[in-house]
């Protein structure tokens, strides 16, 4: 028995049933962003390990691939797409701003593999870079929205949130940077982790009962923009900063219901994205059925961070992992009837009439149909047989006999029905055929 | 100054403009791949390096991306697609051979970096995995043409031999197999090196005068099979194998003939394709203009290498790499205008009516049409000087007074003809503006 070779652990292969409802998936995400102006670009799979640590410092060298070239230089696979397309802007000062790009890509992260989760899996991911308005935030956020639309989605979430308002609010507390960072990384874990442990964490990290529960208070606060606006303790909201970035969201959730997207988002103070990076609007969209799989897409504003990169511009944007959304799209049962077997077969009932088939297989390619003939010198049953176990629905049987009168027998493979058809009119009856299907 | 982050030496970013054409490439590729009823799959990035040493003997480490994971385990970065799909289908006895497979994808070599050639490059990669005939290899071969002729390339060649004949003929000289191997691995290189150089190499081997004479006869026949099958020395034809392989030759071309694809191709004795796992057909297309950027398809049988993945299956395929394609392309001028910028922009009289953009902008998506709307507070004049930079075609604007009339400006940039439409007929107008150009 000769040996099988295994993959790296989380890594995996897609196979053609897979690859036909990616193609279909990341079509109606290119065509989305075409929609809304974005321009499309591939960031680089490599870089230099200090441009991925610019943006996530160097523990990031933990969670990814990295290694040294031949040359002893210290490179990594990138880990998103914002780094990369950060880093292309930054050099390309023809393009006016705002630029709009985006990218869909593999990308790889040395993560424990999970549910959902793969060392090397795909994104979608689209940035505005140039524009410091909530209404950048509302575009990319509708971008967002209509790709689940797009796939067909429908019960799912937006939830929204300002970092400002965030930073504003604890350091209206008394928390210092580092404790108010550290209690943003620890309410991020709210969706995950049981409200106790969320506590404790809190209580770690420096902050008493009193302002845990004024913090347990506002997170708490979730809904239509409307009703919780007016909900938000007066406390929270008696600095100018606090009145300046509240009223941002005020502003986005307006553009987004000029949007026509208000119906799916909320406003939602436990939202704040872990990451340090983030310092603006920031929001994850969850299938309503599904939160165990995560945020659906996420994104939010990073105006620091590009200028990190060498270009001082704001920046805000959206990404979502193209598995995961796969996943929620296969639960709800979204995904069409997808072939992807040919249309048709060519049969040969013997030999002399195998440089025929091929004739036949190259005019109807040319004509649009797609085919397939035996490869394997096998008899006709065996042809059927193998057109019947691949899923072809129409077989072309070429025989000597009806050859000699121009004619080819059509059969088709459900119905089992067969006829006789002229070999010039092959085309206009599949046309017939694979349409009234 | 803030600083760049440059990029590692042969790895490069997609722009925009390169990423337009490339979807333009990768479509009509995957088009082509489903007519002939090849599946497509994905391949995993990360193999265990055992698994790439496989195809490739140990010294595979030196030119590619290769390190040692977390764990300590030694992976690699997959440097073809061929190994990957190989390694899938020794799993996969589920698939009724034979099995048609494509993928594209990017790939890894750490060679040295020159023009039309990077360490980070995508290729087309088809494969058969089941057949033996010729009939087979025809299929690739003309798979491969068919692709060429979409992209609208006219003027290439497809070079045939068979390394199997090859092979028959060195060991007719009395050359053992690692001689044989050694010569094929010089021959390769004809097109790349003076000859002198070429028999200065034959020397080093172990060939003498007159072998080297018999050889350099041999692959300097090429034309169409017809005239050069006629003309290989008697003394190449004495053996039973010489005559069952030059046989094969025979037969694909009758077969690739009957697939209309005979005006494309050639029989050359000088392709051998250097790397040792060949063992058949092999084949290599080149634009005749453009022969310095190498082969733009090549590929051929590799019936053993199936085994050493775990399944004794006969395979062939055909793979090509997508930046020479595009170079071939360019030189020729075969890329159509291919607009990445969106077909309209929303732009805003004054700050009043921006909620009545993008009201505009949400309808206009909904019915098709890309458009994109001011995200800075421009002035109008502004905003009209941005469209312009990108090179939008109609500017759609939006004004107080002409709003209470229920109607928007049109303004069709390159002409700056200017007329009043009621804003519910925008894609009317839109769809007849766009059609005309």
């Amino acid at each position: 028995m000769p040996r099988k070779f295994g993959l790296p652990r989380g890594i995996h292969d897609v196979t053609p049933e897979e690859m036909a409802k990616r193609l279909w998936v990341l079509n109606k995400i290119m065509k989305v962003a075409r929609l809304y102006g974005f321009q499309m670009v591939e960031p680089a799979t490599i870089e230099h390990l200090e441009t991925l640590e610019a943006k996530s410092g160097p523990d990031i060298k933990n969670e990814i691939y990295c290694f040294k070239d031949k040359a002893g230089r210290d490179l990594g696979l990138r880990f998103d797409l914002t780094v990369g397309m950060t880093r292309m802007i930054a050099s390309r000062y023809d393009l006016p701003e705002p630029i709009k790009l985006y990218a869909i890509g593999g990308m790889w992260r040395y993560d424990e593999p999970q549910y959902g989760r793969y060392r090397y899996f795909y994104q979608w991911d689209a940035e505005i870079y140039g524009s410091s308005s909530p209404l950048a935030d509302a575009e990319v956020i509708s971008l967002g929205i209509d790709i689940l639309e797009e796939m067909g989605l429908k019960d799912f979430e937006v939830k929204i949130n300002n970092r400002k308002f965030m930073d504003a609010f604890l350091k209206n507390l008394g928390l210092n940077e580092e404790k108010s960072l550290a209690t943003m990384r620890i309410i991020d874990k709210l969706r995950k982790k049981p409200k106790n442990e969320i506590e404790v964490q809190l209580i770690e990290v420096g902050l008493n009962e009193s302002l845990i529960n004024k913090v347990m208070e506002l997170v708490s606060l979730n809904g239509k923009p409307e009703k919780i606006l007016s909900q938000i303790p007066k406390e929270a909201l008696k600095t100018e900063e606090s009145l300046k970035t509240c009223n941002e969201l005020n502003e986005l959730f307006s553009y987004l219901n000029s949007l026509n997207k208000n119906e799916k988002c909320v406003l939602d103070f436990s939202v704040v994205r872990g990451l340090d990076y983030y310092d603006g609007i920031v929001f994850e969209a969850y299938d309503k059925g599904g939160e165990d799989i995560g945020a659906i897409f996420g994104g939010g504003r990073f105006d620091k961070l590009c200028k990190i990169y060498g270009r001082d511009v704001p920046a805000t944007g959206v990404a979502g992992g193209i598995e995961r959304l796969m996943i929620s799209m296969e639960r709800n049962g979204l995904f069409p009837n997808l072939p992807f077997q040919p249309e048709t077969f060519i049969a040969v009932a013997s030999s002399e009439v195998k440089n025929k088939a091929l004739e036949v297989a190259a005019s109807l390619r040319k004509a649009g149909f797609s085919c397939d003939f035996d490869l394997k010198n096998k008899s006709l049953k065996q042809q059927l047989e193998y057109a019947n176990s691949m899923g072809i629905p129409i077989v072309i049987i070429i025989g000597i006999k009806e050859l000699l009168n121009n004619q080819v027998t059509i059969k088709e493979m459900k119905t089992r029905k067969e006829f006789k058809a002229n070999i010039n009119d092959i085309p206009q009856v599949l046309t017939k055929i694979l349409k009234g299907n």
